[in-house]
């Protein structure tokens, strides 16, 4: 255990030496670094594919799940994908050095606020071996050092894709600690981690709700955190009939597994019985199954009763729970009692309600008249995200490039003192 | 223990509670409460001088120090500066509501951010009971809730002044328990606390570096904290002296006992023979004891010898720390070893050194020719604060009004479903 705390500390302590050269790094420098590793990663494919067998063949010999298995799995298309999202965070503006405000005090003193990196995040991921190379890129970009600490299953692919990151620093005259990984697989390795106050400066845990609740529980180090998204869609009494129907598919069926997909519906009692058949035909239609409150069931014969656990769960299926409702009122307070402060959305043609619901829902987005599914980086126009805090400390929402900076405050004097 | 849990999850669940109608309270509403705060803190001085001396014999008889009897005692001159202070805040900007930024996106999307309240903000401090209204009015504009838990020697005024803060946010129309104390007194009480994560958003904790460690250490909430400042000025080779003079006397001399004020001294090896004498001259005037390295021993008759516990001490007193550097780097060098990412300040006259120390020193505040003691919301024009962090998570700096919010991201479409 003495031998472990210090080899997870060695690591860490190189991370946070790394962090000092890489706060001042250019962005040039930073971007060269960037394309040589989206470019060594496309070379040495078959080296990668290779590590990645050998995990590959643990995993199956320990008997893990067809699903585990194939999200372990490295193809030439997960790589290039990977090199490819390398080059996407090249061509998003660098945000460290950027003076977001500055003004003049009565006593001639200028004072402004100055974008700076965090420092060194901690990464603890579950199986996916792409997010070594996503989120390394991103906190590369922003000026930061990174500790990674992926699945032991995926330890051959994490350390062979952290080598051909750390070889592309290096090359750049950057310091390859900046990527940091941490070898050690037993479980102890991640306690030393969150107890490495002195090294890190915020911790990402990006996995199942498990994972998550455990680091939070054993964590010194500020935690940004997302445990679920159970998205609602109020549709109001005022409403575009064919728009409703239309963002209402959209958010439960076009990707149902991911985080920002519906999963409660909301309608008014006024647009019930027009909207409600309309839009089960066409749900019913894309596999998605009803549960619904007696209202509804009375109004839409394929849904089933929910029962009191449907209310604010994350499906994250084609399963839908439907809910009539007196007001908006009544909406806001659902949502208030079962939301996740994940995403909202209300589809309304009334100005007054949809500002209202606008102010008042608290999430890290909130939509009128458009798809939940838009609560992305990309989506959001900010670029690649390296996770979604559903915290409102630091940041709220899709976190990119920004959010891993915070703010010094600068100030230019001519021989000021204080009275 | 258990009744002590429930007591005060009770507490914290309340200020919960508090906090949805809190964050859509508009400023009209907000500003009366707080002026009906500052009028009620006035109109019953009589009374809360009467139970801060019950306060007061209790402390007394227990055998406290006198520097701490003096930070407890209520006077009418203090009664009226909390009273001020509440109407200083009336008097900013209310953060919530701005939307920050707003952009369309190429399929006619409307995406920006506005700022929310954090939600419920726990303050732990120790025997000033003016920070029970401080914290509490800065919580309250900022359309938060406050859950108060002050030390057990100041219970008695701080429920006093609580009880004020409740009754104006009544008579106002909001709910009371936006401000919540906890009246255990029990050192249990603050472990129950920092366990509400379920109610509670951000911990602020004030007071020495004990309390500080102890919370940190327990908490299962974000904590912004400040553990101290060991604040440098590094004079440069090319300077104005006597303005060099004038803000190092200032920063040292002006408020010694504060965490803004100067502890170490750097000075080039070129501007010390000219400029140690001159400041060390005006320091002893004014009573600083000074602790120098060799090469500052040999040019100033009066400083003793440093040891190696000087660097990086925060004195808090008339003691001053000084060393000759051979560079800025070496200056840089000693302020990442020793300092506290506090408050930095150059003295130079060149230009391309001066931008160089402010992009590179890592620390809340870093000034050009200027004193470190401008590091305060209201020196730097942001308004009242509730502390300053020297972490850099959601903070860095100045703690303002600002700081106790984060934005949403808010979206208005005409019917957008992702592709």
């Amino acid at each position: 255990m003495v031998d472990l705390r210090d080899g997870v500390e060695r690591v860490c302590r190189a991370a946070k030496e790394a962090s000092a050269p890489m706060a001042h790094a250019d962005a040039s420098r930073k971007n060269a670094a960037l394309a040589a590793m989206a470019k060594g990663l496309r070379e040495r494919a078959e080296w990668l594919k290779a590590e990645n067998r050998l995990d590959m063949e643990a995993a199956r010999t320990k008997g893990i799940s067809a699903a585990m298995l194939d999200r372990l799995l490295l193809t030439d298309e997960r790589i290039r994908h990977m090199a490819d999202g390398i080059e996407e965070v090249i061509a998003l503006p660098d945000p460290v050095g950027e003076v977001t405000k500055m003004w003049r005090r009565p006593n001639g003193l200028w004072v402004g606020r100055m974008r700076i990196p965090l420092g060194v995040i901690g990464i603890i991921y579950e199986s996916r071996p792409n997010v070594t190379a996503d989120a390394a890129a991103l906190c590369i970009k922003s000026g930061n050092a990174v500790v990674l600490r992926g699945g032991s299953e995926a330890i051959r692919s994490n350390t062979a894709i952290a080598r051909i990151l750390r070889d592309a620093l290096s090359g750049g005259g950057l310091p390859a600690d900046a990527v940091s990984i941490i070898e050690q697989t037993d479980r102890e390795a991640i306690d030393c981690m969150l107890a490495a106050e002195a090294f890190i400066d915020l911790i990402i845990p990006r996995g199942g709700e498990g994972l998550i609740r455990s680091v939070v529980e054993k964590s010194r180090i500020p935690v940004i955190k997302h445990y679920k998204g159970v998205c609602h869609i109020y549709v109001d009494e005022d409403v575009d009939l064919p728009q409703a129907v239309s963002v209402c598919v959209n958010a439960k069926v076009q990707r149902p597994g991911v985080c920002n997909a519906m999963e409660t519906l909301l309608v008014h009692e006024k647009a019930a019985p027009a909207f409600l058949p309309a839009v089960a035909a066409e749900l019913v239609k894309n596999g998605v199954e009803l549960r619904g409150c007696p209202w509804t069931v009375r109004l839409v014969p394929q849904a089933k009763p929910a029962s009191d656990e449907d209310w604010g769960t994350e499906y994250l299926d084609l399963i839908l729970a439907v809910k009539v409702v007196a007001s908006m009122e009544e909406a806001m307070e659902h949502i208030r009692r079962y939301g996740s402060l994940h995403t909202e959305a209300i589809l309304t043609t009334d100005h007054a309600r949809a500002m209202r619901f606008v102010r008042e829902v608290d999430s890290s987005l909130v939509l009128v008249n458009a798809s939940t599914r838009f609560n992305d980086g990309f989506q959001l126009g900010l670029g690649a995200e390296i996770g979604i805090s559903t915290t409102k400390i630091h940041a709220f929402g899709p976190m990119g490039l920004e959010e891993l900076t915070t703010t010094k405050f600068i100030a230019f004097g001519d021989g000021q003192v204080r009275q």
